[in-house]
């Protein structure tokens, strides 16, 4: 798509809603929707016990950034109860993933950079060792 | 400094305020604080009446993305009334502004990248036409 059809402003008419299954993705910034060249942003909207299990972006950096709810965010082996206006960094390549902690919808902040990869934009690495028992 | 004195998570008390004219700024991602290589990440509170006049980055991409208020937010030149969850998107070098436009104190969140720069990361073109006499 040509720079000529992207959005300066992302009003609320704007906003391109992705169904996933850990919730709704609205999305605020992807090559299409803006110029994005070095930004994307989607806000998710993840109901009571959802998650977007352990994985991977090889190329990307992000910051997962909490609107309101409570997340159990996991970098690495780490993990801490966010609450809102709180973040996570996760370096490229890091292993991360992110939990409703709470009783309420997580609305969280994804902003991942640059906004285009050349290999896979995210691997799953929820099945397998050690992640897959990181929680228990 | 090196990565081992970044932070993954940035609670409420991790995060860096910085005072400038046009409100605090309550940093959550840049060097030092993270291991930011791609995202900058700051939420400015900007009270009535206050604004960042017109500027551009030269090398990093921008998200001004609204947590409450209400924002005039110019891209180049065309401006709209943001509310809470709406954002602008502002490639490289172009230039923009934001305005408190109401009567409560605006919270924003700024989204940069690529984090560093070679050059100066901000010229101020705010006295200079025709920025000077843009909202005139």
């Amino acid at each position: 798509m040509s720079s000529d059809n992207c959005k300066r402003f992302i009003e609320a008419g704007d906003i391109e809603v992705e169904e996933l299954p850990w919730g709704p993705h609205e999305w605020l910034s992807r090559p299409g929707l803006t110029a994005a060249e070095q930004l994307l942003l989607v806000r998710v909207r993840m109901p009571p016990g959802q998650a977007h299990g352990f994985h991977r972006h090889p190329q990307m950096e992000e910051i997962i950034y909490v609107e309101s709810g409570e997340a159990e965010q996991w970098v690495d082996r780490e993990s801490r109860i966010l609450a809102p206006g709180e973040s996570a960094h996760i370096p490229a390549d890091v292993v991360h993933g992110t939990w409703n902690a709470g009783e309420q919808t997580l609305v969280f902040l994804a902003i991942l950079g640059p906004a285009t990869c050349d290999g896979p934009m995210l691997i799953d690495v929820s099945q397998d060792d050690p992640w897959v028992s990181m929680r228990d």
